[in-house]
């Protein structure tokens, strides 16, 4: 019998604030990092299962102990068995009552799950030699739907309507298979318009997005309103007219001043504003919805399961869902999270960038494009996948943009898998990175976002 | 300059998965712990501050690693100044970006921030030489309002509204004190109603609880539909007519069920049902309500934030809102969630039981009621506090009901110090109580839901 052996956890993270690459209103100075888990069996194929929850510095250290905590779980158990049967895997960890007390379905516990079930997905799809993506459209409806966990759900998608969903979306499988495999998944960028950027690095990076092929850019807001003005107009200006523009306020606005705000900047003819709000305000992402159509809202990638998820699609709260690798309960609730949102026909433009995000998400956007793509209600949707464009070179299969579009990931797995010389590099505190970066605790902002500690003018807000 | 020199943790559980005292629908064999805080100074007083989260077993150790998360906001600083203005420190807390990213504002650290700030409320009440509810009631109306975090509420409840829902709300302030200190508060009690409970432990601890005081008593369901219908006449029957009956499923139904299953307990004259389904389900909680009425619809226990509660108000989503004193980030959340009930007229009948959350949330509830209960819309409003029988001898002052209603607390602080004797024999694994319990992981639930591991019986649901 084959067995797991081991879940082994990395506390991986970047010191990103020293570039203020990632840097928005609500997250000033974040250093990228992954909870990083690794699960191993005693089969002689040097096959891991590699899974991780990001999150942007301090803390990570939390999250891993959370990880930690589902070994019991894992090690001992027979590898065919558990990988064979994923949704019961995947429902066991999430319904364990104690564990989901500390939930429940949500925060720091659920994306622990997430980081185990994704690293299970990982070595299922080494072993069957397949990419996560392709592994998904290759599973029947059935299949499919014995992922997910239908509790709380069937007021609004049952398993025979997700059977349906699924064998109508199929539809024309073999020519978006084709198309993606030929000419890739369309994204956005993000990497132009970060908050803590300069005009003048706004300006050149907006302009080289467009000219290098990307339909979209995506600018940070909210922090001060007329910077918002300014930097609306000169990346509307650099990219032209022709380029959508997309803003992301990071839930720092009320519900009402969110209206206020984002009518103030009409002019620049936005696509969608993401984030206005809080994640968890579906009453409060409807009135927003409703005060500033045509433009659309995007939210998503804070929400904390598939019932909150749920609710944003029977309320109408959004236009755009954007799904995130990491936040829920990993690849079988982001299967449920689909099917809501192929059955309220609203399009899923994941949320990626942070490290390791794009990686892993593509699988589930070219699942959803070749799987879904063919429902009527979707003919005309337009998948639309987050890039960032850093961090990627740590990965065994870097995810690869070609003119403004995802190609198709190659190797078996999830393309999860990090390089083991930047785990050692970047392991905190003692990776080669670290040296040095934590040596004065009163030095700056910077290092007590690592370190922790009340920043140094007190707690005024 | 008195500082703040330590912030201790200890895990502390409880074998109760031996009695199934505390069993339900959801939570099969809960073993009651405390992730618990110890807060103190360098001051000569010897006074600490005492706080916790709960959590039933499994997964303690995390929420510990939660808590240790936030020492560096802690230690090192004023003690003064931060008790002084524990609004700005518990929204530094919640509003601390890389911490929030593990939320935001929800689970694993929502409740550690949740039990450090009430440790500070502990120790400013202790050195104020007065009980939590007191100190609170002699708050002022701006005061009380600077201990809230606002953010995502204006669309329901501004600092102006605030100020004047407590200067309204303390009409008849005097009468009330004066009524809470002789007669005390009315409770109902949960002790007589576990799901692991047989039926003649069910008929006799229900009819001594009607012949001891109190006016309702809360049996869970959600498991068999044949035992609710023959358990709810048999408590029926224990009670008479002249006592309240409530429900509780915690969280097992989906929305459609929930109805069904409600309806058809009609004739047992029901008070109100709690949690029919998962706490987050704004919308499906107001389909609930409108599908039992008049049987009301209370939840709150599981509510992670005051976001999702100005939702449940906003969209009358539940009759009666339960508080917990540890699943929200700490006294000041909870003083916004009440403030946001009495603007909504609806009425608090907080959860309580566990170990330790009887102690605590009695001191929000007399708040409530002396504060709040001027209202003109909750003139007959009937405060109500949940009541469990055990495990209030670890405490210092234990929570005490005379005659079906809780006593004022009278010692300085929060009531959530344990006795040193109580956290040794109970820590987790090495205290006496544990002894002889973790021997055989193999040999039944109850261990297994200490130690962690699959049930025996595989991952089926």
């Amino acid at each position: 019998m084959t067995k797991f052996v081991s879940l082994d956890t990395f506390d991986v993270r970047f010191p990103t604030s020293r570039s203020l690459a990632g840097s928005d209103a609500m997250n000033p100075t974040p250093d990228y990092a992954l909870a990083y888990a690794v699960v191993r069996t005693n089969a002689d194929d040097g096959r891991e299962g590699h899974g991780f929850a990001f999150t942007i510095g301090r803390g990570n250290d939390v999250e891993l102990a959370a990880i930690r905590a589902l070994e019991p779980f894992i090690v001992g158990f027979d590898v065919e068995e558990t990988l064979a049967d994923l949704g019961g895997f995947a429902r066991g960890l999430v319904w364990d009552s104690p564990l989901r007390w500390l939930g429940p379905e949500k925060g720091v516990m659920h994306m622990a799950i997430g980081a185990v079930v994704n690293a299970l997905w990982d070595l299922r799809a080494k072993r069957a030699g397949k990419p996560l993506w392709r592994l998904l459209v290759d599973l029947s409806p059935e299949e499919l739907t014995g992922l997910i966990d239908f509790r709380y759900l069937s007021d609004a998608l049952t398993a025979d309507e997700a059977v349906e969903l699924l064998a109508k979306g199929a539809n024309g499988r073999e020519e978006r298979t084709i198309e993606l495999e030929t000419k890739g998944l369309p994204a956005y960028t993000t990497s132009a318009g970060w908050l803590g950027y300069d005009d003048d690095q706004l300006i050149s990076l907006s302009s080289e997005a467009a000219l290098s092929g990307f339909s979209l850019v995506k600018l940070k807001v909210g922090a001060n309103q007329e910077d918002d003005l300014r930097r609306c107009g000169l990346v509307r200006s650099a990219i032209g007219a022709g380029v959508g523009l997309a803003l992301d306020a990071n839930q720092v606005w009320d519900v009402n001043v969110s209206v206020d705000r984002i009518n103030a900047l009409r002019e620049f003819e936005l696509s969608w504003v993401e984030e206005p709000t809080n994640p968890d305000d579906i009453l409060g992402l409807a009135r927003i919805k409703r005060g500033i159509a045509p433009i659309r809202v995007a939210s998503g990638e804070h929400v904390p399961n598939r019932v909150v998820f749920k609710q944003l699609l029977q309320h109408r709260s959004i236009d755009i869902m954007q799904i995130d690798a990491c936040r829920v309960a990993g690849v079988n609730e982001n299967v449920a999270n689909l099917l809501l949102a192929a059955k309220f026909g609203v399009p899923v433009y994941p949320h990626a960038g942070g490290v390791g995000l794009c990686e892993l998400v593509q699988h589930l956007a070219m699942f959803d494009y070749i799987s879904l793509g063919g429902l009527s209600s979707r003919k005309n949707f337009d998948p639309l996948i987050e890039w960032i464009d850093h961090l990627h070179d740590h990965f065994v299969e870097p995810a690869t943009i070609v003119s403004g579009r995802y190609r198709v990931p190659e190797l078996p797995g999830a393309s999860t898998q990090m390089r083991a010389e930047s785990i050692d590099e970047f392991s905190f505190p003692v990776g080669k990175a670290w040296i040095g970066e934590l040596a004065d605790p009163e030095a700056g902002t910077g290092d007590l976002n690592r370190v922790g500690g009340r920043h140094p003018g007190g707690l005024a807000w």
